[in-house]
């Protein structure tokens, strides 16, 4: 089914943090959004390459030579295999577009692994 | 390289309306940016997802059946061999997310066939 979603009103059916919510599919891949806040796990995807775009908010993508500071209205990629660290100081609203299969805590996994659902 | 792109500051870079600019790349697929103002061609990608976000404006895009009325922070994904046809009252800005061999007149071609370029 083709049909228009809106991104505001996606965001506004959940409240859970790092619990990303699928909204659409597009070449194998998820798009999903998700809202973040604190710090999350050091992971990498190693299948998966993982865009990122700045709905509301802000936050930072650590990496482990340097770091990526995201406003709204900007994107960044990280590759496949690249290991990464989302943080926010306040809650940002985040659209991701990642490999289907792939969870949140990619290769690390443990207690903040959330299996991507639709919305 | 992995960077942070700023998607208001590459759609300064441009006027060509219908001749997406290629801003990043995500398994398989480019993301690209695009201004739309008018009426584009029927056509279909018969191997590619399309995903439209709109970042500024509005547009519709016609569907065989129906029709669908995208404004700004909607999406909609148009599957793989889906005819359709874009269409803007006044000039949009648009992200999309398709395969990246894929043109923008798709299986039509003609004289609106404009090659995707990174910016």
């Amino acid at each position: 089914m083709t049909d228009v979603v809106g991104l505001s009103d996606k965001f506004a059916l959940f409240d859970e943090q790092w619990s990303p919510k699928i909204i659409a599919q597009v070449n194998g891949n998820d798009v999903r959004l998700a809202k973040l806040e604190g710090e999350f796990v050091w992971h990498s995807h190693a299948d998966s390459d993982e865009m990122f775009l700045v709905v509301k908010g802000a936050f930072v993508i650590r990496l482990r030579d340097r770091q990526l500071a995201l406003g709204e209205g900007e994107i960044a990629v990280i590759p496949r295999g690249v290991e990464h660290k989302p943080e926010a100081a306040t809650e940002a609203q985040v659209l991701v577009v990642v490999q289907s299969e792939v969870v949140n805590t990619g290769d690390t996994g443990g207690e903040r692994t959330a299996e991507a659902e639709w919305i």
